[in-house]
């Protein structure tokens, strides 16, 4: 059983999920939050599910240590991943993205982009067919996470790239889902270069759907102060000037080391060699 | 003392250390290779220097560990850290890109571009420095490393991006440094940008330099066929595809874990949590 004053565990290959954490403050602004951004790693959109994969549970099992009451993958990438291979042995509840996305879709063209792990694995599609719809448009648009982290946003150069890769968005579409944590940082220039098509982010749709759960298990917080202390397994400096680039005010974050004892298990695979360096 | 037909150990973040590979294949057909593209923290660039450092001397410990007669390191960003903090407790002669390729630099007004953390620490401002010349505008170019990966090359939006980070270049520059081992497949498109500028990259700067040293220490192999082995940390299908994308003809890559036990000895810190997860 968990406690309802423990905190809530957020992950994200990197800087995107805080547009997500910043929803869940909104939200639930008394509850406790500890945000994971695995830096060392980022981005995650390129590395294939199974690495995906092991990333996710290595933070999993982080969470599950220190007891968390939830966790909420705010990372489309991972969401997509987790979709398709659930994690192991955790027993706080997970909240991935897609779901709640997709359930806020009120469109009945819709249309996606995302990193290209998240579109290849077609989870979008899977999860709009099981909500009784169909994805009509779908576009891989890695370039977007660089161009937000270099504080791009602003620059001319960003619309070009959008007009890059949305050049074939048939104009049938009426919805577009910004399946990238990162992209809710260019709906204004998205919304500008289609005035008539509905951007739907997972930000307040997850926040949305973790609320609900801790309302319905009355599971919200009783006496703990609203707070958000954040992580990175990568170089916090670099990470802190990102998240200032952004014009997000979480405080600094921490680096957090976080050891796979799982990658060890890898030994018996003839296909795999490891060693352990002093 | 290293064997004279011991293998040479390459490494890079992803798979833009293959353009350093292929002149070293070059330049020295006899010898074997062992490449290993860090696919797991790919890219480098953006991860600050004390991260890509401890990813550098893991991979170097695996080197040594296999007793390796000579470490290329074919990342300019690895290449700029291990500059201002060499590698500890490696036996084996370590190659960096940025000594050979500012020594062959003819010109005398000079730029560069590169990764944030290759721009951002000075070290081709140093060498020029050291070498009687100056560095005389640099930029930080994220995006073309996705845009190469992406296969955008001979995609316009490649020229957009090019003209872009070239905007502010003042036209008495008459040498361009391309200070990240991605940039040379895009040697075409910068040229043509720039048809009055020498473009200078690591590959074959880094090749003769290996090359000249094994001649003088009379370490050049005498008995084994030339040969490249490739170990990506990441996920070796992805590695794959895009090494062929980028036409390269090495061969499939295997998966390889490294396992860090220095990473154990951040517990002491008191800025840094580590836990160690089943």
């Amino acid at each position: 059983m968990h406690r309802k004053n423990a905190p809530i565990g957020v992950f994200d290959s990197g800087m995107g999920g805080l547009t997500v954490l910043k929803a869940l403050q909104e939200a639930l602004p008394h509850e406790e939050f500890i945000y994971i951004a695995d830096s060392a790693h980022s981005p995650y959109g390129t590395k294939g599910a199974e690495l995906v994969h092991q990333f996710s549970q290595n933070i999993a099992n982080y969470f599950e240590c220190h007891q968390v009451k939830a966790i909420v993958v705010a990372c489309n990438t991972a969401s997509a991943v987790l979709k398709q291979q659930p994690l192991q042995n955790i027993e706080a509840p997970v909240f991935e993205v897609i779901t709640p996305t997709v359930k806020s879709v009120q469109g009945q063209h819709v249309g996606a982009i995302g990193t290209a792990t998240t579109i290849g694995s077609g989870a979008y599609a899977k999860a709009l067919q099981e909500a009784g719809k169909g994805l009509e448009w779908a576009k891989a648009t890695p370039m977007l996470v660089p161009l937000v982290e270099e504080g791009l946003t602003t620059d001319p150069i960003a619309d070009v790239l959008l007009k890059h890769y949305l050049a074939d968005l048939p104009n049938t579409i009426d919805t577009l889902i910004l399946g990238c944590t990162h992209y809710p940082m260019l709906k204004g220039n998205i919304q500008k270069l289609l005035p008539n098509v509905t951007l739907v982010d997972a930000a307040d749709a997850t926040a949305a759907a973790v609320k609900a759960f801790l309302v319905n298990t009355q599971m919200l917080t009783e006496t703990t102060q609203g707070k958000a202390t954040l992580f990175t397994t990568g170089d916090a400096k670099v990470f802190n000037q990102l998240q200032s680039l952004a014009g997000f005010t979480f405080g600094h974050a921490k680096k957090l080391d976080l050891i796979s004892e799982a990658e060890l298990s890898n030994e018996h695979d003839s296909n795999v060699a490891v060693i352990a360096t002093a």
